[in-house]
């Protein structure tokens, strides 16, 4: 075995929000911002939290208790990724699904930090028993999978948020900065979808042809929209609406 | 984002003895049992165990219980440690030591492996508040540091488990062959886009805003439709054209 000294700085994870979906146990609250402070993510954002398991993961003391005090409580999913370009699901490698493009975690980090270069990025992990659900995974542009056995693929919670950061910071030591390829538009933010999902459902809707509002934020999501094209499209659509709305007026 | 649906089969563990040196807390047992049936190790030891805290992991139910009910005991570390050939210990990287030679976890894992394939290998894991004593330490071959901010090194056990297992198995992916990912969902050929822009630019004129056709050529374009997407745009433009041009139908 070869001694090696020199380890790489850890990752800069400033644009990372870690997103708990309806988490039940304060102790996998408390151990997802341990695993934050670790590897250097302090954005944590909680959705539909438990009220009481919330208050007893705020009253932990420990190195990582200012993160959770100072973590963001959303009521829906929607609004606590609204300001992030790429939402990521995690999920158990065999539970697949038709619409969502499914990576394995390594793949999935190598987009992850991609992005973290330019705009935010949502990691999302679902409730304790049931992980993310099917309306949670419509906002996802992708899932990653942690390779584990098939006959018990699902991770304790706060153990799947520690080997999904080890991951993101892993490759830092080879990846490094300086390699500016040519810089794609960035991605538009969850919320710019969410605004185009909303006016085709109305317009499907004031055609008399109404469609499921998950199978339309799945298709948007599909569509890899920049933000200068979501505006340009936003704007069509508005006007498509207003006219469905208002077929008399010239 | 590509999709890639071929997961890797987890490596074989069955050579690998995860051992907990002073294991405190029962749930930190169960946790680490808990990520080694993820990632398929399954031979737990415990040294110097705290009695009540032993009992407490093994009353615990659960996918895992089984290799907590099977891990044995030993009083003292080089027992413990006695059929293997290599003994790798891990510690908080910061944590410098001078006659051991330390390495990233990565290049750790890359010995262990290959150890693996003919010999058994000891992962050693310190008790919670102070990580692996010198004497411990003096049994390790080497010892692997995951890499963490300085000022919040220390990791949870069970996370500690979870990421190491995990940086164990995660080579897989290139190491083993026959992985062949999932098609890629073709790009729509251009008499679909063509279908799309016009549907498009017909609406926009039956909401009394005309855009030139050019720009939304080239916006379709942009969008990366895959054939299916494409078919379903197509049949959403129709619906909403249709009723744009016949307002006042039912």
């Amino acid at each position: 075995l070869q001694p090696f000294a020199a380890f790489p700085a850890p990752l800069d994870l400033h644009n990372l929000a870690v997103v708990l979906v309806s988490p039940r146990n304060p102790l996998n609250i408390g151990a997802a911002a341990r695993a934050m402070s670790n590897f250097g993510g302090f954005d944590l954002r909680l959705v539909a939290v438990h009220g009481p398991s919330f208050r007893e993961a705020r009253s932990a003391v420990g190195p990582s208790s200012e993160i959770v005090r100072r973590a963001r409580v959303f009521p829906h999913l929607a609004d606590a990724i609204a300001d992030c370009s790429l939402v990521l699901g995690t999920l158990a490698p065999h539970k697949r699904l038709p619409d969502v493009p499914f990576l394995p975690l390594t793949e999935a980090a190598a987009q992850v930090r991609e992005t973290l270069q330019h705009s935010r990025v949502a990691l999302l992990f679902g409730p304790e028993k049931t992980g993310l659900s099917n309306d949670s995974l419509s906002y996802c542009h992708a899932v990653a999978g942690i390779p584990a056995r098939p006959e018990h693929a699902s991770m304790n919670l706060g153990q799947a948020v520690a080997v999904c950061l080890y991951e993101l910071s892993r490759e830092m030591a080879r990846t490094t900065p300086a390699s500016t390829p040519d810089q794609p538009s960035p991605s538009a933010p969850a919320e710019h979808l969410d605004r185009i999902t909303a006016l085709l459902r109305d317009s499907l809707d004031a055609s008399g042809n109404p469609v499921a509002e998950d199978q339309l934020r799945r298709l948007v999501r599909r569509l890899q929209i920049d933000t200068d094209d979501a505006v340009i499209l936003t704007g069509f659509l508005r006007k498509i609406l207003w006219k469905l709305q208002h077929p008399n007026t010239k």
